[in-house]
């Protein structure tokens, strides 16, 4: 089915402003995917479309959902993707990078030179096998996406307090640490903040949920009209509660399905909810 | 060096309350022992002294601190333990009851009529090997303090919310589950509550911190005069908080040497400090 880290976070961050994506896709992209991100107002200038098929992946979780065994990965169209931005896009002010080689991630931010906040994702094998690829790209970063143990890696320290100073001190001033079902923490210039995982009544699929988070995250400080220089901690923490509304949506229902009924009231009710559990 | 459930659960407690214990130690048990839980003003009838050694539990920690590996344990004068309480005991409003095997606890628990507010740990061993007899000793008890995977391994539930549910239906109408690093979460009839774990600079030896937790969260509700039947969310809440303060502090060095010079100054702070990383 449907997936994908620009479909997830571009999902999640249309509910909170107008989203244009980045992406490639094979002959087999059916017109009830293209129906979806329609439905939300989804900009799809920069969807390219190539013959071949879409990159696929395929996978088992654990009983506990807290693990997953990859079955099949196939690149597809990826292999040979080289992002070209609309000349639309190139002015707007906020951008999130979904999980690449960090070289194309770099590709895109740098056709970008107006930004107020960018930002993204990466994972273990871009930290392991491409570290100074990553380095560099990660000095342009205005915010960075990671979990516990890749924060370790890149940081080589087990702290996490030391590993968020090291890790700031790579470029991206605005770090937040995901912890799964254990909730986020926010690091910053200015403090940092913490906000538990939401307790799920019904788990279906975590799949996505990651990507979720940054596009709620991403998306409400966009709809804020904040940039890395004026973001408040009120700003950052509420995009932290609202990455993680998102990310919860997301578990409840297979692939995108959460998507597919959402409403923005429904985001707002969970945003109370957390308010509620959290405080003393 | 001095240790035990019973130790760090009074140590924390005392900071809130007027705290006495009921313990076994041998004849090695050293005066500065003594003399630390006097600091406190630990009340010591109930310390009993029989001819042999203490109980002795040797371990190493994982990198991470977050595994375990017990190296030694010696029973010693654990084995034949027959808990007796004085006279003066056994008319108190509050009881913590450390882990051990569920007919002890049970056999404390029923000398005490007038309890308000009762309750314990327990562990893997007993929730396996010990059902049947953990389960009678669960139904006298207002809450019970475990982690997650005891609360899954005990209801037989993977999801959080419906485990809580399952546990609750046994006896205690209060259920902490304590989440280490990633902090608590609290199951009660009118809601739920999570608090993000401390996030600490200076990561010690964790030995002790969930005995802390429960030593502040049984504290306060006793310094706040509340029992099972009109605590109220935000008096257990805050009790959730403030172990979490005593669990945090408990690790910042190793054993119970935190508690030689810790301060209901500093306690208070770090209560403060909870609810501005965590406010949103």
């Amino acid at each position: 089915m449907l997936g994908g880290a620009c479909t997830y976070i571009a999902l999640a961050a249309s509910y909170f402003t107008k989203t244009d994506i980045v992406a490639v896709v094979g002959d087999d992209f059916a017109d009830e995917d293209t129906a979806l991100l329609a439905l939300r107002d989804i900009g799809l200038e920069g969807l390219e479309r190539v013959p071949g098929k879409c990159f696929f992946w395929e996978g088992v979780y654990s009983q506990d959902m807290n693990d997953r065994q990859t079955l099949v990965t196939e690149l597809n169209v990826f292999a040979g993707f080289d992002p070209k931005l609309p000349a639309a896009y190139k002015t707007q002010p906020y951008l999130m990078l979904g999980n690449i080689q960090p070289g194309l991630q770099k590709a895109v931010r740098d056709q970008m030179p107006e930004l107020r906040l960018v930002g993204g994702d990466t994972m273990n094998y871009w930290i392991n096998d491409f570290r100074a690829e990553l380095l560099e790209t990660l000095k342009g970063w205005s915010f960075l996406l990671i979990n516990d143990s890749e924060a370790k890696m890149l940081s080589g320290e087990s702290n996490l307090k030391r590993a968020a100073e090291k890790i700031r001190a790579l470029g991206p001033k605005i770090l937040v640490i995901k912890r799964g079902e254990y909730g986020a923490t926010l690091f910053h210039e200015g403090g940092y903040f913490s906000v538990p995982g939401f307790i799920l009544e019904k788990l279906k699929d975590p799949t996505g949920a990651g990507d979720c988070f940054a596009g709620g995250f991403t998306g409400y400080l966009a709809s804020r009209g904040v940039g890395v220089d004026d973001a408040t901690h009120e700003d950052m923490a509420r995009a932290v509660v609202y990455g993680s509304v998102m990310g919860s949506f997301c578990c409840e229902e297979f692939g995108v399905d959460r998507f597919r009924t959402l409403t923005r009231d429904e985001i707002e009710g969970r945003f109370e909810e957390f308010r509620k559990f959290t405080a003393f």
